[in-house]
């Protein structure tokens, strides 16, 4: 196999980054920052996009598109969000190039300049919210549930692909409501929807928790977070929604008659993931051999190699096989026949090893004779000779079967990688030398936890929406806390 | 009705501009030349999206998603790509915005200029063509077949909703081949493609056929264009499909190994349709009541009103409806139920002709007692009762009809429409008073060309694909020609 993996163990960091290159799911570009998602790695975002849609739809939001640009001046409108937003920005300040006289190059036309400089998009509230303004009026006009599928730009220093990019893709919801009530109930049920698609699709294990005030998004009441963890005991943030509350509709002078017919500002909120969600699958499943893919999210469920020494036996193969594949297809299943001659199976087997087909079926003359094929999972790499006989339906419960073996996997990882600190020792030791979660008493002020930062790296991941009260003392400063709440070292 | 539309006839224009204002398709936003894509108006882009993703799909394309910004330098690379496209163009020049300390404000920190300005791609093939140089080394790497959905920047000065926006969404395939003869077929199969969506999807019948020299795209061999033929007697270029030769291989040094072992460039097509299609269908089918969508791209295929007075008969039809509208999505056709009771049926009949809702059911007391329901149709506006036994079918059928009745009227249209002119008075005659299409000879010079358009603004659309040989003079030169052109004022 030419193409070894750095092992986790060695260098988790470039584990991550030779998978990413290896598998080819994606690779930086010319531009600073900016990755080129491949193929492969697209056809995940694929799946990912349309399950989410589906989901977005089924709870009665509907897609549409904003601008790209912002006007400079919309940043100054909400002073949270400026803080937070305004600063590592792509700046627009021409529109046109021309030719160098001299050097027959092209150069940027001085004389088109833009009056305002635009801002290309960090996130949309802005421009949304200004948009709505005219769309709402009446109680009539609300809920307004929409949601975009966009790329966006934030000018980011150190960058790692999917996790980290200049330029990425994402969906963002953005809701209107008459009520303070329904707007945290829609902020609630899309982080819902986001540990729904995390742990259901993703197979991967999420808590679900409120931010706290130094966490939260710029311009947000309060962020309700997903958060994962990666088997390098880092936390990964997976997903956010935010109850905005009238923070934009006041920036943005968007109000509505009641019922009553009283004038309003409307109620917001705002909920995103993107392609980051691509390194969380990566990260929080995959092995040394390569991707570990759950089922539900796999480009190709299935592959079929066949095994033989003379191209006759090929062609005998090829005819089993071909029924095989029809029926799979018709039971819903992705699946690759590789027939190709260029490449030995020894090749094959390790080269979907590493884009981590979830099943891989190898049929052989001896197989043929027999009325078998052999059945390889990624998970778990077993293997086992099952009769050809009923292959689809042992196909589908293996999936099946794998989708939530994945998830358990993960589940016993993060079980065993969450812990209780009781102390400030305690606490630096867990981190500095174990990871994962540490549940902790905290004292609630923004310089406690800035401090345990500075010392640890360690941040407030969330506190947990199903936390139970429980009377303690702060690790850092020992005042009194009345429940613990998740600290980690995040990406 | 207040949402009384400007007639066609009146200003063509302006009824297109009040349509997709009313009908809730776009806005101009706040960022001048760039469109906000209403829920409605994206509702048939997804739409479209869904059915041309799977016809590109069939004909062995994968998606893959390439940087939005491409550095000036790329630019340089292509002389007649340079020329074409690194005019018009939105630049980033800046990455960072600060606090003005003076006042407050927000500016761009001159301190974060970047080293290389940025362009917004106005499309690709200069970012992808230079990615492309380390992805294809042997002819085992060939053929490349990319699709990208994404959006881009041209800095147009007259915009125009969906037709021409400073921002657009798109696609564009970029792919890349072994032989000439690969990549011309290539670029065949997708004019096809898109021929066959816009006839059976978009029922908007197209002349398939090649570009002149001037109206080819900068850095093509050839450009296949589908030209259609609007109401106003303008046509609209709705999709081209590039052969790129070599000119991006030779620009951005990509090589690959043929089976001889000799190394060549390679072979490239790029292929496109834009929201601009959007603007097509409008223009092609609407009428001054509203838009007419074709069944097959229509977001909301049936609605159903209830007709009654007081709210125990609503009670009594919407159980009878509930069935109905189960029947009709179990067939697989989308269905609304509009039992608001906030509107009379009057405003909802208006308001579901404006939208273009290809059928409606109306029922109300007396159809429960006989047990039939009103059917109208939004094509021919022709009205028919219709017993609710056996609707599901009957619906089913009749949106084949309107589907295929859109597409015979559009084509009919334009038959009446395309004329010959064999003299230069009759061809100035034709294009002043009548419009269309007008087929005429021409010397095949650039000259030529551009005289006729300065004098009538008329352009050669195409030369047909399936053009015959006919000896004649040019109408323009009088000089010999071999076939004719198919000349129009465009948009």
């Amino acid at each position: 196999m030419t193409k070894k993996l750095t092992s986790r163990s060695d260098n988790y960091s470039q584990w991550y980054q030779d998978l990413v290159i290896k598998a080819d799911m994606a690779e930086n570009s010319a531009v600073r920052g900016c990755m080129v998602i491949k193929p492969y790695g697209y056809a995940i975002w694929e799946k990912m996009q349309a399950e989410l849609d589906r989901m977005f739809k089924e709870t009665g939001h509907v897609n549409a598109y904003f601008p790209l640009f912002i006007p400079k001046s919309f940043f100054n409108k909400e002073a949270d969000h400026v803080e937070g937003f305004a600063k590592e920005c792509a700046v627009v300040t021409h529109y046109r190039l021309k030719n160098d006289k001299e050097t027959g190059k092209i150069v940027v036309d001085p004389d088109a300049k833009l009056e305002e400089e635009l801002i290309i998009r960090p996130t949309s509230e802005t421009i949304i919210w200004h948009t709505y303004r005219n769309w709402i009026q009446s109680h009539r006009d609300l809920p307004l549930l929409i949601n975009q599928w966009a790329n966006v730009v934030r000018w980011e220093m150190r960058t790692r692909l999917f996790l980290r990019t200049a330029e990425f893709l994402w969906q963002e919801g953005h809701t209107a409501h008459a009520t303070k009530d329904e707007a945290i109930e829609e902020a609630m049920k899309m982080i819902n929807v986001y540990a729904d698609f995390a742990e259901n699709y993703m197979a991967m294990p999420v808590v679900k928790g409120v931010k706290t005030e130094s966490e939260r998004f710029a311009g947000a009441l309060d962020t309700y977070t997903i958060e994962a963890l990666m088997q390098d005991g880092k936390a990964l943030q997976s997903g956010t929604s935010h109850f905005l509350g009238q923070n934009f509709a006041k920036a943005f002078d968007v109000k509505f008659t009641n019922k009553e017919g009283v004038e309003e500002y409307v109620w917001a909120t705002s909920w995103g993931v993107s392609t980051r969600l691509i390194g969380g699958l990566i990260m929080a499943h995959s092995d040394d051999n390569g991707l570990v893919l759950p089922p539900k999210l796999a480009p190709i469920q299935v592959v079929v190699v066949p095994i033989y020494k003379k191209l006759e036996q090929l062609a005998i193969i090829s005819e089993e096989v071909e029924k095989i594949v029809d029926d799979l297809k018709k039971a819903g299943i992705s699946v690759k026949f590789d027939d190709s001659d260029q490449k030995k199976p020894g090749w094959k087997f390790a080269e979907y090893e590493l884009k981590g087909v979830p099943v891989r079926l190898a049929i052989g003359p001896r197989d043929l004779e027999n009325r078998t094929v052999e059945v390889a999972r990624r998970d778990t790499l077993e293997k086992s000779v099952v009769p050809i006989e009923g292959i689809t339906e042992y196909v589908e419960n293996l999936l099946e079967e794998i989708q939530q073996n994945i998830f358990r996997k993960a589940l016993d990882f993060r079980a065993q990688n969450t812990n209780k600190a009781d102390t400030w020792e305690e606490f630096k030791e867990i981190i500095e030398n174990k990871g994962g979660f540490v549940s902790a008493h905290w004292d609630g002020t923004p310089e406690t936890e800035e401090n345990i930062k500075m010392e640890t790296k360690a941040t407030v991941r969330c506190i947990p929406l199903d936390n139970e009260l429980e009377e303690g003392k702060c690790i850092y400063s020992g005042k009194p806390s009345k429940q613990r709440v998740l600290f980690a070292i995040a990406y």
